[in-house]
């Protein structure tokens, strides 16, 4: 099993004991979203943004305005470091300090660079697109030259990583006689009711494929 | 209506039609979620963590382990950036460039310091509280000595932020006839089963304050 070699910045020293470093564990948190954080510095102010992002082999892609901020400053050869993170859950404990949620995290360093290779562009957007509702790459209207200019892609070879994952109940039998209830309460992100744009005919939807997101559950 | 200042770095640039700047959204949006990610820089390394916070006025709140990185270096007077993003949707348009996420996301930057007096850190761990699981801060085996100690508050007052929130469909109307499905697909953020701890007798779950984290919706 591989695994990403603990440095100075990735190495997890408070709750090491929910740290994992192997990348299957990190690439799977990895795959089970497309919302990340991006954390990135521009003379000494901390930025952060949200975006959605995709991953193949060892390295993450993201997208953006190709005049923002982010776009600018992550293809000029600065590094950046990104989250990606579950809630799972919260965990009640008997007491304040074992309070905890359930979570499943990483953690990833690297510097980004611009994707301006336009084959590789447009196979890196129908991955993402594989990712959000699978074949619809193929099916959309097609990009035009000022789109793609608009669009800047990023690529981020992942040189280090952690993951950090918590799960079940709070761990505090040994304070069972203390008298109020005690266990964790599920959190889970799901999809729920697509709604069809009102306007044009359109193809129906194919609930099979299209929503959306297939690593979410289907709301009931 | 109060509104945060617009400054080189809280400014929205790209997108600019979905940002707000007034203080009552970016509020109400810090007090839908408990989980935020918190992005500092240390010798020119971006880092970012992901952790829970609370609001009060215009000042929020995280807390960690003492010698947690991160509370060591945003207790030294050192900037800071928190983003809070709650994911609402997948906008499925009739092309890549106006495919999008629905959201609702704040950027908040200052200056963190920590939090050293004990009764406004009692005061302030039972608003936290109070947001998770009404009620149980009082109810708590209280915090040993030895737990404060270990614990590390603090606060940072929001010197600049905006929110950007994107709802609905995919506003591509003009391309109605191209021929696939169009519209958006909700996402949801909800709590689900709560389980008991096995060991202790322990005193019934009021579902009507405990589970949990009230904004949530229950899963049916």
């Amino acid at each position: 099993m591989s695994e990403f070699a603990k440095t100075d910045r990735n190495r997890v020293k408070r709750g090491h004991k929910r740290a994992l470093y192997d990348e299957d564990t990190v690439h799977r948190i990895l795959d089970s979203h497309f919302l990340c954080h991006v954390s990135f510095e521009i003379a000494g102010q901390p930025h952060i943004v949200p975006t959605s992002y995709w991953r193949e082999g060892n390295r993450l892609y993201w997208h953006g305005a190709s005049k923002s901020r982010m776009i600018q400053h992550l293809s000029g050869g600065n590094p950046a470091s990104v989250c990606v993170t579950q809630l799972d859950g919260l965990v009640l404990a008997r007491s304040a300090f074992n309070t905890s949620v359930n979570y499943r995290s990483v953690i990833c360093f690297g510097v980004p660079e611009l994707v301006t290779d336009d084959a590789e562009f447009d196979r890196q957007m129908e991955l993402f697109f594989d990712l959000l509702a699978p074949a619809r790459w193929g099916q959309l209207r097609p990009m035009t030259a000022q789109e793609r200019k608009a669009t800047g892609m990023v690529v981020m070879e992942i040189e280090d990583a952690s993951a950090k994952v918590r799960a079940g109940g709070p761990g505090d039998a040994d304070e069972a006689d203390w008298p109020i209830w005690a266990g964790h309460v599920d959190i889970h992100t799901v999809s729920g009711s697509a709604h069809e744009a009102p306007e044009g005919a359109q193809a129906p939807l194919n609930h099979g494929v299209l929503p959306t997101y297939h690593r979410l559950r289907q709301e009931k």
